[in-house]
């Protein structure tokens, strides 16, 4: 309940579980899964079809695909492969739904390249192949064999590094450079850390304010830009007032249900959701805001999930 | 209470702070403060002058310096300035106590420089006069004016990086170069997240297992290296279950005493210390360990902090 | 006479050496020289007036300032704010002929944070200070006392990088926030070697094509962005094969002249340039093409010298 | 002739070749040439077997081998990754002659990170995989499957920023940590430009002063460790010097052998070889001291040489 209030995702799937925990089938929201067992990867394919839809889970109507692979976050070469694969698969389906066979891509990649968590995009930038001053200068045979696209790429920077809102950037760039489409990367806000540097969200919807560790303040999406946004995300950090949050909530759960607590249940069964998060708000520090909460070994962990991005992209981009 | 089973401060002004909020005077252990009011730094002196002390505190036998200066996490030159110069005089003091005129001193900048919050080490060497060899191929005025001393410096990495722990590193480098004493400088975890990047911790007690962001095991002090190691740490996380507890904490308490929770508390009451905390661990998420809390704009705040540092050490070898 | 054909310098300065050597007057080019001797600073302005002149000398007709200081590479803290303060002045003057009391200025870091010597305009970026965010979200007196000016910046990166040309990306980032002028900083490659970090070109035409070490293609300027430019830069780099052909030319000079190998010199001077200048191109290695020249020391010396730069912008922008 | 006195290479190729272009057998060092058609790598075996061969060619009794790969510097990743197995497969037969089936290896990345031609050791140490300190905590079995080695590595920094000697560091640590062996791998300086970024030497030396762009003193064999020193090395940097040494050398021949210089040629062949030195020398720039050539493109082809080398390591290390 208190999420309702306070609650901070950049992921479709946790908007959609908040609902489907009350049983609870969300009008305008279609909700497809597939497990594959063996290479232990979910696919949770969250459909927002109505403007009522999106109203409710907080997020434009579109396509948002999540890939969860629990090793994600560890060091196996092979797997990593695999995952790389799966990406590869789904955004080749996205981009054919829009794009003829020959066509120009704009990699931005968002965030900021000092601060460890939110430097996702800029490094999927660096391993990407760039061929799109090559083409334009020798042609497409210059690159390699087969159905090689225009890539080109930009690192925007943050707001405090540029004193421009990075879709200021993003479009100026576009419209000089007239890709077919784009593709935004940036490191997400997850709700809950289990899905820290396990997830990847595909959306076909762009990117929205607040997404991310930074500021992004608005939205990179077709609607700004012009041409349509594929946006590539990866959680890598907790909001630390939403742990916090989480936590006390399963207090005032435990409170409620526990036997041997039953009476503190009792009294606090007499508040309704918007007394209790004031409740919790109050105890919440103050200076927790603008902090975020991640892993101590981020930094193996982005460099090893930048890479299998740019490795399904470059892949993506010689078919 | 809570934190009596859990807590994780590398500050001995907080350990220290825990029995003070209890009115009680720990046996063995001495308090200073002063503030300075034009400058707005705060300077706490804690002297753990006993073995029952150290048990006590959770820290070593020696003397802890706290400088808090609420404006350092921001951009103002001239306020760094002041704290550096304040950092200084009290470097000198601690070496005064321990070296002649002449001396050599290693720095060790221990962290991860690929993780923000945890390269404070290395930016600090980053931007140190390094004098040792000069000194010792074309003699002391190659250098300049002034008493200069024999600088070396030493970014040892992190386990993860080297295999190795950072004690077997620098004390190799010690016996091999001979330094007079060690300053090792290193990221500290706070147990509030207000102290964060707004205080600078000297101790003459070296570095001890389990600080800082990273796995700095086995303690780097003049027991192990053989010669005096001063540590400067600064504050740049809170481990993530720290915020939690002490959120939840505040919320038992809120319960226990709040007129409209009353019932609450009468039940909560009839629980030990050792009761709650049972209750509050089973709440945390397991999948907060090895998380940690720091600020979005820690890359800004670290990189200015590791220059107020670096100047006042530079200071400090020119006189 | 064999520069002629493959001399390569970014320095007006230079260029106008070459035929000052033979104390030929060139029609539309003006000189003017001063020399601060205590600070050892000699500033010289090379004024292109006509197209002919233009022509001759290979640069736009437009106005271009040096000031070499012998010592910039070095580590002198105080001599750096010298400078920089000498910058300052030149830039105020060139900003001031141009624009109000208020004004929005793009300063665009050009060149490759990767490879060290082409660094120098991503660093220079680094240490703005960036204010067109805040005063657009808070007014102006959100940023500090003064006269601040909007500040922003981007650090468009190379075409290997991005595939794009340098100036679409500049251009269209133009467009869209509409700055009053643009500050472009870029690494230069110079003729002679004993210029290298200790030299800085102010120039009001822009930048032009193959400045530089990376391939910055198509000019960035008035003409192509449809702001002022003022382009700032500073010799990191000698082309390799300028080193070899300066060095023959001398071997030939001193072939020709030499008492001693008189015999020589005859049978030289019954060449003319152009066949001299065959007989060297045949005898530099092909390899040579694609190779710059830099000093070991490049690091340390591209940090300091970016840093006096960005000081200089950041005075100049709260003035 | 001339590079007697001057020249500077750090590959035993290229001093071989000196004295095999005036088809003279040099005592005491075998020859071993091979090529590989297919994949056109050319391996080129130079045994030094006594102090007489030793001093003829400057450099210490041992074995260094040569891969020579023309393509080694393109982004092809197949190409790559049969270098890279190529180079395992002579590092195996090295390591196999001294070691036994479970040993433990310190890996020194030599040169400054911050110098892009110079941090091939450094970037090579980042893609390691690093076990000592899993190994020794948890068992070989907790690394994976395999005959896993003890991995450890360190990046000593240059003595300008450390002020120390390599040696000392490296030193120090071997005596903590008793490696069985040590590999360093280090950035070369070659004689030809056309070496570049296209050849790696393995030599059972270790690595000797002067050695790369940085100062790297004091050598770094088992006479300073103690324990066997296998190097690994790539010319990035060509002295630049040198390189105006070879293209003055070129010319003064051509003026020797020309039939329409036959004059010049009459009259240079009156000197003998010390006074074309000298000759040449008072030609040469003085601020060519301290600088070196490099290509363009060094960033992305460090990168790509670092990571064929890290891979052929890591595979070394599990088997």
């Amino acid at each position: 309940m208190i999420e309702k209030y306070s609650v901070r995702t950049d992921l479709a799937l946790e908007e959609q579980e908040r609902f489907a925990s009350d049983n609870v089938e969300i009008p305008g929201v279609e909700l497809q899964e597939s497990y594959d067992e063996e290479r232990e990867i979910r696919i949770t394919t969250v459909k927002i079809k109505t403007e009522k839809g999106a109203k409710i889970m907080g997020k434009p109507v579109g396509t948002y695909i999540t890939l969860e692979a629990p090793d994600m976050a560890s060091a196996d070469e092979g797997y990593h492969q695999e995952v790389s694969d799966e990406l590869m698969k789904f955004l080749r389906r996205l981009v054919k739904e829009k794009e003829e066979k020959e066509y120009s891509v704009l990699i931005a990649g968002l965030g900021n390249r000092q601060v460890t968590p939110d430097a996702l995009g800029p490094y999927v930038v660096d391993n990407l192949n760039i061929t799109r001053h090559i083409i334009k200068e020798y042609g497409k045979y210059a690159v390699g064999k087969g159905n090689v696209k225009l890539v080109s790429a930009i690192v925007p920077g943050v707001m405090g590094q540029t004193g421009m809102e990075t879709v200021e950037i993003v479009k100026g760039v576009v419209k000089e450079t007239e890709p077919d489409f784009v593709i935004a990367i940036d490191a997400l806000a997850a709700r809950s850390s289990k899905r820290l540097n396990r997830t990847i969200q595909i959306a076909d919807t762009g990117i929205h304010p607040g997404s991310g560790v930074g500021n992004h303040r608005n939205a990179i999406n077709e609607e700004t830009l012009g041409v349509p946004v594929i946006a590539i995300g990866v959680p890598t950090v907790v909001d630390a007032a939403t742990i916090v949050n989480d936590s006390m909530e399963n207090l005032i759960a435990a409170l409620e249900t526990s036997e041997t607590l039953r009476g503190v249940g009792v009294v606090l069964q007499g508040y309704n959701a918007a007394e209790k998060y004031e409740l919790v708000k109050e105890l919440i520090s103050p200076h927790l805001n603008g902090m975020f909460v991640t892993p101590k070994d981020i930094d193996d962990t982005v460099r090893r999930i930048s890479f299998t991005i740019s490795e399904a992209l470059n892949q993506l981009f010689t078919q």
